[in-house]
């Protein structure tokens, strides 16, 4: 089966922050965060995967900078990684202040989607192959984090 | 004052067709649709002006094909034209189906939005320069669509 | 077939606008509005197909007063024209300050709907006839909007 | 103090009933109509009061028939009575099946608003007269529902 | 058929209140909850029912302190009676201001809830037994509150 | 300073997984579970800080089983150990099938909340003491996951 370039699912977002999505500091919820993340996800992996996903699991997030009402949050997102029915979805979020432009690192995160079938069971995806330097790098170091994430599993139960 | 280039505005958007935006037949409401024409727009004038907007007005809207549910709408936008306070925002609206990968063009629209003080008066904003042949096309037939949504609006009141 | 009396189709709505609905200067979406126009538009047009329908456009929508947090957003609807398929409806949208009372146009808009069936196809729907004044112009200057509309649209593609 | 003629806080709103706002058997919630029912008894109450309002109370509410997915929800509201800085506001909930234009009533309900300040401290309202005769037949009734919401109050505490 | 005891089908929520929910002294509207005390009910009534339910109706509302942004709501639920087809719900509902720790009573509501089957026709269900001291003054007082709700419905019709 | 009892904190929610929460094979979405772990994280966080949280961080979130359409999720959260001005929330979400009674480990969560000033500064909390043998278990193994986190940070930077 033929892989497809990293680049083929590549997915991007901004949103306005808006005051029903911010607490009464009018910083964002962390949850809205990750909403947008698993939003952004799902589509990138069902780009990739031609078909319905499910959301196997999240890697840790860390909130390095945050989010204000009328700032502009952008989100970046590429099928990183895949295994037979598994897809690791890279997201960089950013948030932009508009008055001065001024972009910061909200957070990173992988999240892997499953290709389902209409009685949610995993079926099986497409290889990726990456272009730039950067879609190696990400490329490359996937089989590590598919074994963390193994061991953090098995660990667990 | 120095113009931006129009680049520096683009903005981009992918959403999933959810059941709660479409009726019964799972076709997205038209609504949804202006709605998500209207923030991209806003974001998109809010990094060409650096501050808040409001929205003057949306030209006419032809939906040419449907969403349904399942399927990613994709918005790009872009800054096409600048008057003093004024801003043309140029949003292209596709959908896909991610079964097909098959993408159809739903809509074309142009948004002028307003940038604003704090108490909603018409500030200033930066003009603008093209640098792509899609975008020297988008700026100048901006004079013409400005001249035309003067009459319109005379031909009103 | 006989036709229906225009004033059978009319439709009434009042929102009260709130904080998720404004930017951070408190001043109303216009893709909120546009929203609610095309809500109104449907409610307007199924009651007149007496079945679903998709929107096909929207004229050019020129926003000329502005609601803030407070106000009272006011539509009123009816079906001013009608091809075979086709039902245009007009929307009027007046924002009140509730502590003055005061009641100023926010916009006016035309929005076409179309009758379809199960797999979305367009099918007949009755003929209007005007009984008031108001209704009498909106009837008669339909045909000229119609023709219009088709020459925006040819020009387009 | 002058009253006012009861048809001026006259409401009117009609919703369609979408996916979100139904259970699995797309039937809309009853939480949804209540809302619906405080939204609107809170405009018309505005529209009297000329200022905020708080919910004071909501009498019994009987659900005897249920709307589905595609039917139109109609609400109508009028100030019923007022007392010092009460206003009660008599709502009356239809639903309509659009494809055989039948009506059948979902709900009545009388809901309590009362005027406040800023510091949400209840001030007075002006009175209101009733012109037709099922204007005249809601506010004559009036004095014996308040009478038996101060009993009711007085019961339970 | 064997009774359960009333416990089984308790339920509690926490929301913390957000700006969108409130109006503009960042006062919860009454709507939202009673779209609550909707909510707790239904899945109350479900547990209990093991399927679903609709609203019957809910008994009056006094709504005697109010909560504000930044305010946690908690409601609590339990089945308080049962007759064939339909179930009495107890819902309290507190708000606690998480400053001071001082909680305070919001409102008290009894809502009837019925389990249907698939069209939507009511079906028997189990009967419930109390255990504590505040659940058998609950369960012993409910055959007075079903015979003043069917007073209620007589009277009106 | 005095250390709360862990159990002050303790906060549960039920949520009924609505039709728009959902994929199209009806399966709830991962990111509305995360928004949801996220708001009772900050609620619990709250009780304890007695004022206003920032979500620092999520450790990593592996979704065992799926909720669909109907299905009851519960969430049940405590505040599991301490630092100067952070807490660590355990999370535990669960999924019920009303029809069956049967309950599903859907997740369990660790949420890293933050204590701030008006100008979003970290301030301290007071610490915690466990009670039961479940809490303590939590408490206890609460000094290796923050070393872990603390690693975790470091390594990425
Ligand atoms: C994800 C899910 C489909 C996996 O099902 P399963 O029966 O464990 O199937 P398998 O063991 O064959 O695993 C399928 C793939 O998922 C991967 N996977 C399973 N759990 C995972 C986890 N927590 N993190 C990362 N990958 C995971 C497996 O490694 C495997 O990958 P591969 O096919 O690329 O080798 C199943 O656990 C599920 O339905 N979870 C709930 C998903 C959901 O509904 N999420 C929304 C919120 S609840
Ligand atoms: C309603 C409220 C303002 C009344 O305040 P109060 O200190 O009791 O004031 P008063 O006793 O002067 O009553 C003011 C009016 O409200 C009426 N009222 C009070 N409780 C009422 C009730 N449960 N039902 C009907 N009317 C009520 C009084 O009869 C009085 O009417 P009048 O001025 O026309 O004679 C107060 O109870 C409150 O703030 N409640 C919460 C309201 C709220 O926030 N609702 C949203 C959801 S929580
Ligand atoms: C509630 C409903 C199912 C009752 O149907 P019905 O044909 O009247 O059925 P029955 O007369 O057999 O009544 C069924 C049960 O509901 C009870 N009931 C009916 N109306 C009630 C009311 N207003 N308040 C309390 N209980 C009520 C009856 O007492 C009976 O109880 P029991 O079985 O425990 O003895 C029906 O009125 C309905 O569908 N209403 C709309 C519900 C709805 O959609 N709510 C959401 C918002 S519109
Ligand atoms: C969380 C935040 C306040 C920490 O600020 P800071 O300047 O790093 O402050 P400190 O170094 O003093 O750290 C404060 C505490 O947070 C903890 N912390 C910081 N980052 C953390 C992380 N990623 N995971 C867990 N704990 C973290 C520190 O260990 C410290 O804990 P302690 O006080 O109990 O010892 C800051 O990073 C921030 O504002 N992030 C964005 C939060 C946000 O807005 N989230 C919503 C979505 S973007």
């Amino acid at each position: 089966m033929k892989t497809n370039p990293m680049s083929q699912s590549r997915t991007i977002q901004s949103h306005l922050v808006l005051p029903p999505d911010t607490n009464h500091h009018q910083t964002i919820f962390g949850g809205k965060v990750l909403a947008y993340i698993d939003e952004i996800a799902a589509i990138t992996a069902m780009k990739h995967a031609k078909g319905a996903v499910v959301t196997a699991s999240i890697d840790s997030v860390d909130f390095v900078s945050s989010a204000r009402v009328g700032d502009v949050i952008e989100l970046d997102a590429i099928v990183s990684s895949t295994g037979r029915s598994s897809m690791e979805v890279y997201v960089r979020v950013t948030s932009m202040n508009v008055l001065t432009g001024e972009e910061k690192l909200t957070t990173e995160s992988f999240v892997t989607m499953v290709a389902v079938d209409e009685n949610n069971k995993p079926i099986p995806v497409k290889g990726i192959h990456p272009e730039t330097k950067d879609e190696i790098r990400l490329f490359e170091t996937g089989p590590a984090r598919r074994l963390h994430r193994k061991q953090r599993m098995e660990m667990r139960y």
